[in-house]
């Protein structure tokens, strides 16, 4: 057998091992009883630990080494060759100690965080948050050493393959400088209109979801590999074949559960999408955090908060609902869920002011890894941010820096990818409509196949073959910028 | 570190990998999407692969033969030590290689099983069950050879620790000798009595299963520590402070979900009553599926058929229900619940009738692991057994052979502990009450401290610090014997 043919065989069972680990925090997040978290934490410890194990064996090393010298591969295992390789130099710049005890402290962390976030009680999580933190930096300054990048790139590389504080500062730095203007003229624009009319509640969870399901099969989930469930943060993991989604219903606004279906939907596309013969291997991966958020993005806020949406929407929901009147109308509809209003929540807010959350986390994740902003720090400093960015004052912690699990996980470089998936979405949804004029009648009718054929053909599909700036110029003939996010918000909000 | 604290940290790894398998195994029952079969199978063959690894590595024999050298342990580490040894020599007996190809073929078995069963098409499932019955006779031959025993003996004692043909074969024939007229004479002697009175459907699945977990909490199961599903072949899995039981709900009948709540409970209350310190080493595993179910038993048959249990029951059914009259007294809903009626199906069957159901299969089984039966014959031998034990004409598979899911998954040698369990409940029903002179007045109040507290002090803290016939011993002052068995069933349903 080939040094090449050997690796495929050691990453299918990384991919097994990842998947079996992708099931536990899943269970973990949604069935799970409180007291086994000690030893979930203990059982992910050891999953994670033996993927590294196998990553950082010398054999692994040389057999790579081998299969690169060896050369002559096809384009695909070459890239999965090449994919190889760095997953395993990640790996390898981390000690064995060091990926455990994180996993340990992340899911201790992890649970604290429930009960702080619930009860507001950040000085609960800090010690927790602090460790993960310590430990996060560890990892990054590893990694850093290894890749020769400073230890937040590192971090972020794990997400986004190829990402850099280089390319994110100045795109961020252009949306410090038009954002703020442009929430307060689509307040502005939005002011002069009547207010829309709200929808009396409540809404039965039971139906809420039936709608879901039936979003879901329309969009072109399949329920033969995949799963919708519950969970306080609604997200999509599982595994390979075994696609999880998750949200939360509120009685009193449908809206909220609904729209994190879609949005969950859209990554679940992208994970059932990936080429199928490459699936339980590195190739196969979809490529980065970045694309994968604006699959979710393309779907909730560019395809299903448009006009054509609400047109097939309105009459599903006073069906299920059994309501009518003017507040169901599809102007209505889409008025309401197009609002622009500065909030406390990153995950409630709308698609204009959600970039300020993030430029916001960016901020005082960088000066965490940098050594900068001690957790003891971070409720102030947060709240700070909120009152400049969107000129909120925080009345406690559970709707300031507790809501998010991000941190309590040791998701440190994660946060960036939510705004650049906004301007990846923007970019493929526009290259998309070019590409099929159809596109927009077809959403009208509730016929997502356009839409999602492309997407298949131009991203999922693609897996890991090529990298974030090669995929997005190959799908819309440049690499990721401003241009079409820009014009997405003055055109929906502005009504240029 | 001294071998024998090594060993410790070795096998709560293992402890660690088998808890994980243990959640995945009980999801791929329970929540599973058809699709993810294969991922899930390779998901779980990687575990048991690892763990076998972890075993058989030459560090695990070394340490255990300088641990056994070193002595000087106190009781309970000397027992760990003990128990150590014999996984390690169960597992060192069988190649890697084997393990894993009789873990995949055990869960695309499964698989099939579930479509066979649904089809009553044996003929499906045929080529998956033979392979597994090739690879389990292949690891009872190679663990026998290892342990010294016949291949039967080999798989049998994986499932219950030193037990063996030569004592159940007595235990069995002498039942065989007096059961057929048991059944015979209960019959008559319900016959001579009114027919007890139907209960009318249709019963509310969520009413059922809200009872479920009311009987749940009475006999102190810790939902902090686990949980209640559904699934297809209810069982009690999970991991170490997370024991997950399931039952199936059928609207016309309440009994069978609610019968199959306690006795999954009674496994659930030996899995929390475990000795916590010793919680994930071998020494604080459960001493065997004979004990095991003996423990299920216990509180579903001995506990919950009781006049006693009825008297408290009643009162709850006919609250939770809406419903009153005669049919509901305790006296009626005692007599429905100890009829005696021979049946296909063994889940169903009373407790009389059952144990033919095992002898059957104990039969069958030891034959097809001897090599004297082929899978092809399996339908045909099932059927005359049946005829042969219990009277009845099988009228196709799904009522017969196809109905456990045990042998497409691999678990020859298990079938004979149900019929051992109930020996040993009975057994040790007797000693409590003879310990415990209020139970039978606290089980028709629904407290269950009495009983819960003796078969703690006496059983699930023992853990596997005494072998079987030892602590039946310390227990009950005898080894398992056929005596309290047999006046059990004479007292029930003979009023002798």
């Amino acid at each position: 057998m080939t040094a090449y043919r050997t690796l495929e065989q050691r990453f299918a069972r990384l991919a097994a091992l990842e998947g079996a680990a992708g099931i536990l925090g899943w269970d973990a997040q949604t069935l799970m009883p409180d007291g086994a978290a000690e030893a979930r934490g203990d059982q992910l410890a050891i999953l994670r630990g033996m993927a590294h194990e196998i990553l950082t064996a010398p054999e692994t090393a040389g057999e790579l080494d081998a299969a690169e010298a060896a050369g002559g591969l096809d384009p695909w295992p070459a890239a999965n060759l090449r994919e190889m390789r760095r997953v395993q130099a990640h790996a390898g710049a981390v000690p064995r100690d060091l990926v455990e005890a994180s996993s340990r402290a992340v899911s201790r962390s992890e649970m604290v965080w429930r009960e702080a976030r619930r009860d507001s009680d950040f000085a609960r999580l800090a010690p927790h948050l602090a460790e993960v933190l310590r430990l996060q930096r560890e990892i990054g300054q590893a990694k850093g050493a290894a890749l020769g990048l400073d230890p937040y790139d590192a971090l972020l590389d794990s997400y986004d393959p190829g990402m850099r504080r280089a390319v994110i500062d100045p795109l961020f730095s252009d949306l410090t400088g038009w954002l703020p203007d442009l929430i307060a003229r689509a307040r502005e624009f939005q002011g002069a209109r009547p207010e829309p009319l709200p929808l009396a509640g409540p809404f039965d969870v039971a139906v809420q979801r039936d709608l879901g399901l039936r979003l879901m099969a329309a969009l072109g989930f399949d329920f033969s590999r995949g799963r919708l469930d519950i969970s306080l943060h609604p997200f999509c993991g599982g595994a390979t074949d075994d696609v999880r989604i998750t949200t939360r219903y509120d009685e009193a606004d449908f809206g909220r559960a609904l729209m994190g279906v879609l949005h969950e939907s859209g990554h679940a596309l992208y994970e059932q999408g990936r080429p199928a013969p490459w699936r339980h291997q590195p190739v196969g991966a979809a490529r980065g955090m970045s694309l994968h958020e604006s699959q979710s993005l393309i779907v909730e806020m560019q395809a299903c908060r448009s006009h054509e949406f609400f047109a097939y929407l309105a009459p599903l929901l006073r069906e299920a609902f059994g309501r009518s009147g003017p507040e169901w109308s599809p102007e209505n509809l889409h008025a309401l869920n197009t609002r622009v209003r500065p909030g406390f929540i990153r995950v409630d807010a709308d698609e204009a002011t959600y970039p300020a959350h993030i430029l916001l986390r960016y901020r005082l994740e960088t000066a965490m890894i940098a050594g900068d902003l001690a957790v003891a720090d971070l409720p102030g400093a947060f709240n700070d941010g909120m009152q400049e960015l969107l000129g909120l004052v925080v009345p406690n912690d559970r709707l300031g820096c507790l809501q998010d699990i991000h941190w309590p996980s040791g998701a440190f470089g994660y946060f960036p990818t939510y705004t650049l998936g906004a301007l990846a979405a923007a970019q493929l949804f526009r290259a998309a409509r070019a590409a099929e004029p159809a596109l927009p009648g077809c959403l009208a009718q509730g016929d997502f196949a356009p839409l999602r054929d492309w997407l298949r053909a131009n991203v999922h599909e693609v897996g890991s073959l090529l990298g974030t700036d090669d995929l997005l110029t190959r799908a819309t003939g440049a690499a990721l910028g401003m241009d079409a996010f820009r014009a997405h918000l003055e055109a929906r909000y502005l009504g240029a």
